[in-house]
């Protein structure tokens, strides 16, 4: 939590790597957690002091129990406790006196259960004595920097660049077998659990400055602290690449999630455009996270230039194509060039095209030659090459050529990833590879989807700024019209308020005003100037067309007279008892592309900005775009161009392009509203009419609800 | 080919189970193409007459060799050819000779490297003597009913129920070791190559009656006889599964798949609808390709209910639970005979909700009862088993548990999947499990996306319907019409001509009428009451608006008169040379839901119903569907359905539903003008404007392309 760090200090280092690491509830049956933990450490080669713990005393594995943490002559770092739910709260209380850093509180029935109190009452005893607590509910934690396995797996740990952040525990322990099956080394993987103190933010702090982490995946569930996390989580893009599989992405998924953890999921766009803002790239499936994970691990960064695709066989080239496409990678497009360089090493009947076709008779110097050209190229940055499984080819003499061209590729700082399709002799290589660190895949489609996030995240890199936009909102007007609607016990602004705060923001509105009296009404009218719209002003009648209280296109001075009247007369049938303060005056907008832009504050992220195509589509057509605020010119420009309807802005038809400066600057001061005025909740600004470049826009209805 | 198939019969048995095969170009060195096909036959069993031919005579592994195909004393079924490119076509007219059934060329270097005509005199030359070609440019083919492996592939293929039919053959010698890799067993893979004669649709024939194949797994880059492979497709899933990799799918793959195989790969969103009005299943990888075909070839068709997810983890059942939503899986809801049923077997902090979580503390017993829940249940109709590896449950006896269990749901005829996460020993679980033709998966995300393929297969099964709706079309006065314009140099329709169309096909469009004078346009605006609209009528001037010649909104007579001479003024001004045959007076539309109808003449599947969301809006949209056409109405309906746009036709916010039924006929109307019309290139109706149930629609502008 926020307070606790700033309290005790980023000393989460003391987490990872602690001199000393006591186990509370060590048993000497084997079948038993406590006893698969300290078996764990001691197994793991931890260099550390281990202290067993238990009631009972005697000896576990040759080492002396203690009957109490408070036994121990040396100070303890971390304490692993095991022992179950309701002796806890007193293990805790020991630790706590005994000046232990960290707890991880295996055990669960806490929170996630319903006792919550409980858990509280367990943060709240540590905070006192300065100790953080990990959990409770969670496997344990594994160090590849001080050999430390605390889990209770019973799979061997293969340490490596991989670093494994996971709410769920169940799925971590079989995460950390699948990484051995699967030949990935891990730096760190934690349980999470319950998050009642330390969370991922937390963790991602350490994971930034340790320096064997390459990339980070986390299994998240639900998010506690979604600003901080934000934060967290920019800094460690900076850094290095983050991949998250976050489940609860369907409604349904959603409760699951909330009624196994007791974590709100919140809105799963929110969530995925958050992500994306933060440069974190996020997978539905385990197996494809993994592949990320590895790639990533072990590539070099791109360094700029495009792609070519080096194949022996057609077919797979051209679903490498495909794939390229899908996951925005640029292929390298000079004919001319492609031939030159490529000409030498492919045969008459290939092709210097990209996809290259080495042809089904390439052998593996073939390969080498021809994955030699990226090196030399300044304008080609990475390679995808590809090989199918021909009778011409010796599989076995795939890990040479691969693991050759690997290392002068890693070594000239280029990015390249391996597809080889085939049967048993494939199969071999590519575990042979695997197990040296070589990210080879044996489809495909999997493959260039790595160097798809590679680059997706390295674009995250080049075009992200930290600037920070903001705008300059009349914060006490605001602030009284909130007070007045409150006053009145409104959780809502009525729309002449609602206009008094986009003035406020200086957001551009049509002209009005509003009128007690048919005469006012005539003179505003002749005022502003036709056409116009009459609208009632009634916080009884929310919905003013289904009451009859709007008139459309009025167009000279005997029309507003009749509007008034007919308005009146409709509203007062609707509902008799409805106050109606006056009738509004108001400029009708001509026409332009109508958006939507809003803000709110969500529940786990804080203040969120979104715009969409406006109108009735939004509904329909589902065409919005969402963003962590605050934010800059770029991003708020990013979220335009996320959008379908975004080619309606920059003019279709010949049409001019519309003046997308000033909407990006709505998009500021909207989300700075939100910000700024913690009592609004929700703003939606539908629809604000955008016009041509330099005409800029007028906010046509906006609603807005305060709490 | 089409007429080669009504010619010789549908005798394609004979090339999957023929009772002799010669080998011509039969080879005993052993790294020869013609010496590895001969001993994979020999090698793999094939029990009918082997005839190695090569000019040198002798033997090869102990069989006579032939000097010719002529030399040989009995039938031949097949021949394989496997000579160089220049001594093929003498080869061919032999087997012609000789009265061989079928050949398969094995030797590239014809069509696919711009040979065509050699290859066209091939087949021409075949089909004199009722000989049928397969290639060339293939790699053999294998079939499990005659245990015939004429493939030069080096790796033993297992007999089983997939079949595959793959057009690049390196991908196909690749995909042959996969299988291997991954226990798939075939009954048959089949390279197709240049389909010179033989082509997907004729080998399709023979896998719907062959019972040994379950599920076809087809690689296709490019498509010939679209509207046949359609027929057949259709004939095929009323039966099994189909499974697809389609390669260009993004315009630059289909670019590299037209160079590398010199096919055609036309418009992938066409292909793409097409596929699914025929109910085949597309992927975009290998992998999940073939996790989906030994699902699909090992699960009995679900017979109703819905789904029940039971899992020993939270994570692994939330993270179902998305991929059910992803999938169109529906979840089994009745949380009353959910507590009833999974009750006693899941522990007080479990959950009987749907996903059902008998967490980490359950045993292969635990599972065996929840599983048996979903067996005794009407409502029911299949499982989604996950298992986390935990220390609890040892993964050895997962292989016990899986295999009894899936074989009861077979048995009760209800499909079940299952994923098992975790370390070395799910893994070998699973590997087991898959030898004995279990379909186990490793992740999440991929074994539920092959329930939900299964799922979508069954969908098709129980929705389609081979009615097919036509419709009335006046073809005689359209081919009048396109008579006039042809015989006048144009290959596109006049607004007039487009409108007289429409007519003909029965489709409403605004009245009109053409006035050749000031005063006949003021009569017909009269008789066709105001709003009007004036367009100027010249094939001189396509895009009317750009030249001025349309006024809108015309409320009067005196209206009429200014319009009716600015538009000639205009148009003067805009091209002096411009014939103008007079002035459209037409009933001005008004508003409704605007859509675009469209059909055209696809080069690889023939006749195409389009529809969108209209206006500006289809191009920055691209909400759009496809459909090969004739189909039916419920076809149609699917079709409005796909588009995001589609709330809008059944009114939102209130707004009462459009005259959905009009706006059907209309596409059968446009899809009849197109079939019927074979000049007809193109059909785009642009804004069609649908209005309330009953009252129709307005055809706007339609334009037409004639050839």
């Amino acid at each position: 939590m926020a307070e606790a760090m700033a309290k005790y200090g980023n000393d989460i280092k003391d987490l990872f790597e602690p001199e000393s690491i006591a186990v509370i509830g060590a048993s000497h049956e084997t079948d038993k957690i406590g006893y698969k933990i300290l078996n764990n450490i001691i197994r793991g080669g931890y260099r550390g002091r281990i202290y067993p713990v238990n009631p009972h005393g005697g000896e576990i594995s040759g080492r002396t129990v203690y009957r109490s943490v408070e036994e121990i002559g040396e100070d303890v770092d971390v304490a692993s406790i095991v022992i179950p739910a309701k002796f806890v709260p007193d293990a805790v209380a020991q630790c706590a006196r005994k000046g232990v850093k960290y707890v991880q509180i295996i055990t669960s029935g806490f929170s996630e259960i319903g006792n919550t109190e409980e858990e509280r009452g367990i943060v709240a005893v540590a905070h006192e004595s300065g100790m953080r607590v990990l959990g409770p509910n969670i496997f344990g934690l594994y160090s590849s920097r001080a050999s430390l396995n605390s889990t209770f797996s019973a799979t061997d740990i293969k340490p490596g660049r991989v670093a494994i952040l996971t709410q769920s525990g169940a799925l971590g322990i079989a995460l950390i077998g699948k990484t051995a099956v699967e030949n990935i080394g891990l730096s760190a993987i934690v349980s999470i659990g319950n998050k009642s103190d330390i969370d991922e933010s937390d963790l991602l702090e350490y994971l930034i400055v340790n320096d064997d982490t390459r990339v980070i995946l986390m299994y998240v569930e639900g998010v506690k602290e979604g600003e901080r996390l934000i934060a967290s989580l920019k800094r460690v893009t900076e850094k290095k690449p983050v991949v998250v599989i976050k489940s609860g992405r369907s409604k349904r998924g959603a409760m699951a999630a909330a009624s196994h953890t007791g974590s709100l999921a919140g809105t799963d766009e929110i969530f995925d455009a958050i992500m994306k803002q933060c440069g974190v790239l996020r997978s539905d499936s385990i197996e494809e996270a993994f592949n990320w994970c590895t790639f990533l691990a072990y590539s070099p960064k791109p360094g700029g230039g495009k792609n070519v695709i080096i194949t022996n066989g057609g077919g797979v080239g051209v679903l490498a194509t495909d794939a390229c496409e899908k996951f925005g990678i640029e292929l390298y497009d000079d004919q001319a060039e492609l031939k030159k360089a490529f000409d030498p090493v492919v045969p008459s009947f290939g092709s210097t095209k990209n996809p290259v076709d080495l042809t089904g008779g390439a052998n593996s110097k073939d390969y080498d030659l021809a994955l030699s050209v990226p090196l030399d190229s300044k304008d080609i940055g990475a390679a995808i090459a590809l090989y199918c499984e021909t009778a011409t080819f010796d599989s076995a003499s795939l890990v040479p050529m691969i693991e050759g061209t690997f290392r002068k590729y890693t070594d000239a700082g280029k990015p390249i990833c391996y597809a080889a399709v085939g049967g048993e002799a494939v199969e071999e290589a590519i575990e042979k590879l695997r197990h040296r660190n070589i990210p080879v895949y044996g489809d495909v489609y999997p493959a260039v989807s790595c160097l798809g996030m590679l680059n997706r995240y390295d674009r995250y890199l080049r075009e992200k700024s930290d600037a920070i936009d903001e705008a300059d909102i009349d914060v006490a007007s605001v602030e009284r019209i909130i007070d007045g609607a409150l006053a009145e016990g409104r959780k809502f602004l009525l729309a002449n308020e609602g206009s008094a705060v986009m003035r406020a923001a200086d957001v551009g509105i049509p002209e009005s005003r509003i009128a007690g009296t048919i005469d006012l009404a005539v003179q505003f009218a002749e005022e502003i100037g036709y056409p116009l719209v009459l609208k009632v002003v009634s916080k009884d009648i929310l919905h003013k067309s289904d009451a009859g209280g709007v008139a459309l296109d009025i167009q000279n001075r005997e029309e507003v007279v009749e509007a008034y009247e007919a308005i009146m007369h409709n509203c007062r049938r609707f509902n008799p008892d409805a106050h109606i303060e006056g009738i509004e005056v108001c400029e009708m907008v001509s026409k332009g592309v109508e958006i939507i832009v809003g803000a709110r504050r969500d529940a786990s992220f804080g203040p969120v900005v979104m715009c969409g195509f406006g109108g009735i589509y939004v509904e329909v057509m589902k065409d919005i775009a969402f963003r962590g605020f605050p934010f800059n010119r770029i991003e708020a420009m990013n979220m335009l161009k996320e959008l379908r309807s975004f080619p309606l802005l920059m003019g279709v038809r010949g049409e001019a392009r519309k003046d997308i400066d000033v909407l990006v600057d709505v998009m500021i001061k909207v989300g700075a509203v939100i910000r700024k005025c913690r009592r609004i909740t929700d703003i939606e600004i539908n629809p604000i009419v955008v016009y041509e470049q330099g005409k800029g826009v007028k906010a046509v209805d906006s609603r807005i609800l305060i709490g």
